[in-house]
């Protein structure tokens, strides 16, 4: 179906412009099952895609994937304390089964530490049997009241990853490594740039010892935290009894890290590419990278469909996504909008005339520096440049992307009136000193909404580093990253 | 580890060597929830090979994935009468979320034809709307007291495709195309040749009109219904007012099809292909196809585990799937045991000896005719061969498998009495006449345990078609073959 009516603009309502490009660029919308999305056909072949680069990255770097059940005892979400604490707010519950009122209920797995690592503790014996690096793809709930489409639901997809090593250096070195995976994978594949660092202890995983994050930046200069990677000690070890024997031949628990990306992602890359057109997709990303559209001008359209199927197939050959939208019943005009909010990176039309000419009319989904948003090509040299094109689209969103954020971003920031200042003008990421006090995260947070996002890691640390915390109160222990977030 | 004890003999005890092989394969083993299993890392990497290869052939034939909530409200499963008769049993139900007692309960879903065809419903209006070709890679969950690792067990992965179209011709052309898929893919990949047909109405999916399945016959003799594929005529349109206004203007209700295959799969190609020694595993679904044991003897082990890692890499780029296995702690004898324990086709040893002839120890996992297991070859030799090796050891399986199926099935049997003594001396499928009458298929089920598999397709039907129903009383509408079943 065509559906030609305009947007809500970003600039005028943010939050409108996301919720109508999710649904009307098909990637979900709700259903009847409250907090429960259907992710439809295009956003989960974005999900695919993501899935499919991720994995593969997960294996270079040695893991393996597994599969664990949905259902976990109640007993066993309630072993550590924290854990039970973060999640019991948000469990489902399963009471009935088979006919029969369960003795014990299930909760449906709002992430899989205890149940995987109750696994853990019958394989290990010794340290030959370390490390254990394995992964699961799968559905979790935590059930919600207010839900946002990919970013917030009580059912989700995503991975979590779930380690065990024998000494603590080397859990805290899979923790950063995996950490590093994630950054690499938006920088590369989503074409989003985070910040990357650890997370204040307030906003730390439950159970976990330490919680590092990739922080990106959205276009409403709100933070989305989009991948976590946790330092989790001997905190479930102990709880599930996963111990090994040294080489040295004594008894030790073992060390755990966890880590998990989700179909957030999909959001995020929505909020980070998106114009008032529709989505944009970085092209290692795009389920077609290029979309054919003839243009058939009533008898006679044989000759420009057959050569729109030939040129398809051929940049098919050359590795390229591609789709001919063949369509009946919709006019040209009609199938550019349609493909244009759905982010389509290159459109290709072929008409009678380009055919006479030997030509190809390449446009593109974002208009460039010069302006020329369509370009005529001859047929071969246009073949030929699509696949070039396309990395410098990639290339090109990231470049973008990064220069918002850093736009968006105030350092040097030194007192919590400049603090809700630089959000009261519309700041991102604010970079200020700060002392290590919850008290003063929880003042920032009342004035300005905004949270520490991470302690940033070295590369993202401002070349002056503040001497004293924002608050005024005491030197600095930690340079930090402010912002509000999703 | 290593673990050399002896598998229970097939001929001995089927099901005992079937748990101990699923095991100490490291398939996959019980978990603390009831009736829910541990997929591990090699079982996992089965699985991942049947997805893909089953993905690449779905999506051939036009459909794209999607993802529906996990939870069904439970009176959408109730609107379909013979729907709920089927699963009302087996359901697990959510009655508590977010810390409160839900007004509705949700039931994990058994299948989703109820939540996915409503929301058919909201994105069909005209006939320009159809078909609808989606997939759905998910968990299901069906409660069960009696569970079997893969084959029959509370929570289970599977795809489920679920389309809808305008005409009951277009519908059924759909089930046939797909039960082809499943066919072709179990031939291809799995080296489990199946029969198929079409269901009699007492084995017919609830809810559906028609049922076919690929029915495989496993070592022990008895069938593994392998994926089925249902036409569901309107019945689940009309209770999800799922309709749509056809070319000529008029109202109509969709037609709908689904069909399925599942981890159970990984237990049919277990029981298709494994023997006492362990698994054997079809190349094409082999996580690791050549796995390469460097022979280390004390010191200077150093230029023949370069080697093995060498030979590995040529082989990689040659686009198989290699391991080496470098493990410090065990024997070469014990990774021989391990290695067959979990079915690579073919081992690759390289000891000091063979570095300095340039020669490279193939072993096979299965003892050819001429009974020559183990060859040695010039390096050069050995890794150009490799992929075509593999290739016939492909054929081989599918042949033997085929050829202890029509071994085991007997044809023209025309009494109860005949049919009886069939299966007391072992046959696998049996073939005979059939009346239509279900009081037959009760008889025959409670004399010899066997039911109805299916009413086969043309090309396994006997050329001497069965004039009388095995019953004695009256003609045959069908031929029919019979088996005892998983």
């Amino acid at each position: 179906m065509s559906d030609e009516k305009k947007l809500s603009p970003r600039s005028e309502d943010f939050s409108a412009w996301y919720n109508e490009i999710v649904q009307r660029a098909e990637l979900a919308e709700h259903s009847p099952v409250r907090g429960s999305m259907v992710i439809r056909p295009w956003g989960y072949g974005i999900w695919e895609l993501m899935q499919r680069a991720l994995d593969d990255m997960f294996k270079e770097t040695g893991h393996e994937n597994a599969y664990f059940p949905l259902l976990i005892p109640l007993s066993f979400i309630e072993r550590e304390k924290e854990h039970v604490e973060g999640f019991a707010p948000e469990l489902a519950i399963v009471t009935q089964a088979g006919g029969k009122e369960l003795e014990e209920p299930y909760v449906i797995r709002p992430t899989s530490e205890t149940i995987i690592y109750s696994m853990y503790a019958k394989w290990v014996q010794s340290y030959r049997d370390l490390p254990i690096l394995l992964n699961q793809w799968a559905n979790v709930m935590r059930w919600e009241l207010r839900t946002r489409l990919f970013l917030r639901t009580s059912e989700f997809l995503w991975q979590e990853g779930h380690t065990a090593h024998a000494t603590a250096e080397e859990a805290e070195e899979e923790t950063r490594t995996m950490l590093g995976v994630y950054r690499r994978f938006m920088e590369e594949w989503m074409a989003m740039p985070p910040l990357t660092g650890l997370k204040s202890p307030s906003e730390t995983f439950a159970g976990a010892v330490r919680t590092y994050a990739c922080e990106a930046l959205m276009q409403d200069n709100k933070a989305l935290q989009a991948g976590t990677s946790h330092f989790l000690g001997q905190n479930f070890a102990r709880q599930f009894d996963l111990r090994f024997q040294t080489e040295a031949g004594e008894e030790e628990y073992a060390w755990n890290t966890s880590w998990g990306v989700s179909t957030r992602l999909v959001g995020g890359l929505v909020m980070t590419h998106g114009d008032d057109d529709g989505l944009v997709l970085p092209p290692r990303l795009a389920p077609a990278q290029v979309v054919v559209v003839p243009i058939l001008r009533g008898e006679g359209g044989g000759p420009v469909l057959e050569k729109a199927h030939e040129v398809a197939a051929r940049l098919k050959d050359a590795g390229l996504r591609v789709r001919v939208d063949a369509r009946d019943n919709l006019s040209p005009g009609a199938k550019f909008y349609d493909w244009e909010r759905k982010g389509v990176p290159y459109r290709i039309e072929i008409g009678p005339r380009d055919l006479e000419k030997g030509q190809l009319a390449l446009a593109r989904r974002l208009v460039p520096e010069d302006g020329a948003r369509k370009a005529f090509l001859p047929e071969e040299e246009g073949i030929a440049r699509l696949p070039g094109l396309l990395d410098a689209f990639q290339a090109e969103l990231l470049e973008a992307a990064r220069a918002r954020r850093e736009a968006a971003s105030v350092r040097g920031v030194a007192s919590l009136g400049e603090l809700e200042e630089a959000f009261e003008s519309g700041a991102g990421f604010v970079y200020t000193g700060w002392s290590g006090d919850e008290a003063v995260e929880e003042e920032v947070k009342e004035r300005t909404k905004a949270t520490i996002r991470v302690i940033p890691d070295e590369e993202f640390r401002s070349s002056d580093r503040p001497a004293g915390c924002v608050s005024g109160t005491g030197p600095a222990r930690d340079e930090v990253v402010w912002a509000r977030a999703y």
